[in-house]
């Protein structure tokens, strides 16, 4: 193990000693109490991530990661491998979902090519990380070598940092790339331990002949690559240069106590692998949604999480993190503008 | 029936017109047919209740109703009654749980009194509307009479009036009201025919021994008014002015073609009496939230809605109504802003 890599996995578990304290404040607040349910969790943990009883949103930031695979090859997707290069340039655009939902939920919204197989040209609205032009077909071989897996986390991790120095301190990580259904169900499967059939999804949209196909397909790469155990392997294996980074940017965001909002199939397969490297990094994470893709429940069971929005999205991009980032301002503006009974001079229950 | 109330009534049906072409443009949109769910259901919504393929979010208001219930004697609330009016002082001073999520919503917050028993000091901040100093305990008597009832049901429309001329286009009731939820069941009871006892949770937090209490207290209320049926009736024996007024809110909101934000039990109880006067209301709203008080989830089963938010509230204020708030703006934002396949340059399916 690197020595970067070992700094990279020095996430320390949640402060709960503020726990009681937080919760006190909120007992306070001018309303019934736990009348405020699941927000209230969510001011719990941003002041605990935080340590502060005056938790803030600040300088939130969204990072899509994009990446080709090379198990596309083997039609594992009703789109064109090229749709990945075509969607990094309607990001760069502001035309995409992400862009759209980004706006209005307040977040800096950076893409980074983390490896698409087609040239993209420069911007400064793109960050240039790629690691190779798309990865290895895994139905043959490693989708990426252990280098490049390394290089990938470092690379993540080196985005997080920027926008840490910047002063944000919640994240959240979206991501394009066609096949990468596939890479987070064979992530799922080798990591949960859960059979494949389980973990494979229609994705963007394949037909029943597809996803016949596409269980065929993996299933046969998961025992190709029977060996593949370790997580850094695993990750080698089956995974893809933006879900490597996305894994790299939730290790160091944790490690910068940034609460990170944890988008659907993709992003939480990225974080089965971060989890598996430093299982402390779930405390700081805030699951988003439940997608609509196959899988992901039972992704998020696995994390003991429940969603905070259910709205049937199956899209990606980070656009189901978005949507849930309102509800982390109202987290915190109650903990932080709310009047107690005392201030306010409301009486307390008479029971 | 009074002419004004005729007109109130005159709601239209959803102008459908526009359906295909909403879905058409849709489905043009970047991103895999469907898979924005329910944020597509939503984007179509507010193109049919605005009649344009270009919906907005324009000057969007919540409305706190806030008034007194003469029930509050039977002790079926843990709180006295005079926290309704400090609970108002709350909100004119910016302290309550729906001052800090308007903000963050980006909503007019107006607060209504009407009809608090305790007087409360004028403010700029509080539109006076109340009808009397709290309704009558309707253990003993009908609440309301039905002039005090029409009386409401205009105020509230006069409310919305108000801010349809400013240019609102979505709108939000939130209320307050000690012992309301005793108002609420009772409504939902016989409007729904449901028994009782399905319709009684324990509001504000009451203990085992008062659920108990209030059940005995709101079962001998709707015997003592066998015989009120007919929904203006309804209102009158069990209601509450702000229920009443948020009703009146309803119908002259739909008339105006706004979409509606609808909060919890109490909103949700008053949208029953304004569905059941005219059931094209229905129409325009968008369920924003499931409550954790028990007879929510039936009310939302009787309209055939699914909520957008299940974050375990049970506050009213019209808290629910104003977080779900910036999932209207997404739905808008990503029909207004996402470009299409064609524009974009992005290959469609290849399937």
């Amino acid at each position: 193990m690197t020595s970067s890599l070992t700094e990279l996995l020095a996430v320390e578990p949640l402060d709960l000693s503020l726990r009681d304290e937080l919760q006190r404040l909120i007992d306070t607040k001018t309303k019934p109490p736990g009348s405020l349910g699941r927000l209230e969790t969510l001011a719990r943990q941003l002041g605990m991530i935080q340590r502060t009883t005056r938790p803030s949103v600040g300088r939130p930031v969204m990072i899509v990661f994009a990446g080709d695979h090379g198990i596309a090859a083997e039609g594992v997707s009703p789109y064109p491998q090229a749709v990945t290069a075509q969607m990094v340039a309607n990001f760069v655009a502001g035309g995409a979902a992400i862009n759209a939902f980004s706006g209005v939920a307040g977040l800096t919204l950076e893409v980074v090519d983390a490896g698409v197989a087609a040239p993209l040209p420069p911007s400064p609205a793109l960050v240039d990380a790629a690691i190779a032009r798309g990865t290895r077909n895994f139905a043959r071989e490693r989708a990426m070598t252990r280098d490049e897996t390394l290089a990938a986390l470092a690379a993540g991790a080196a985005r997080v940092r920027h926008h840490a120095a910047l002063g944000t301190n919640v994240i959240g990580f979206g991501e394009m790339g066609i096949a990468n259904t596939s890479s987070a169900a064979c992530l799922m499967s080798r990591l949960c331990d859960v059979p494949i059939d389980e973990c494979v999804g229609r994705g963007t949209g394949l037909d029943n002949a597809g996803l016949a196909r596409k269980r065929n397909v993996l299933a046969a790469a998961l025992a190709h690559h029977a060996d593949a155990r370790e997580p850094l392997d695993v990750l080698a294996a089956f995974g893809g240069f933006e879900i490597a980074m996305m894994a790299g940017a939730f290790l160091e965001a944790a490690r910068s106590r940034m609460a990170i909002l944890v988008d659907g199939f993709i992003a939480t397969s990225a974080l089965l692998v971060a989890d598996s490297l430093a299982p402390n990094v779930r405390d700081y994470c805030v699951f988003a949604h439940a997608s609509n893709e196959a899988g992901h429940r039972r992704m998020l069971d696995h994390f003991g999480a429940r969603e905070l929005l259910a709205l049937d999205l199956r899209l990606g991009e980070g656009t189901g993190a978005a949507l849930a980032m309102p509800l982390l301002r109202a987290a915190v503006a109650f903990l932080n503008e709310m009047a107690s009974f005392e201030s306010a001079g409301v009486d307390n229950r008479s029971a």
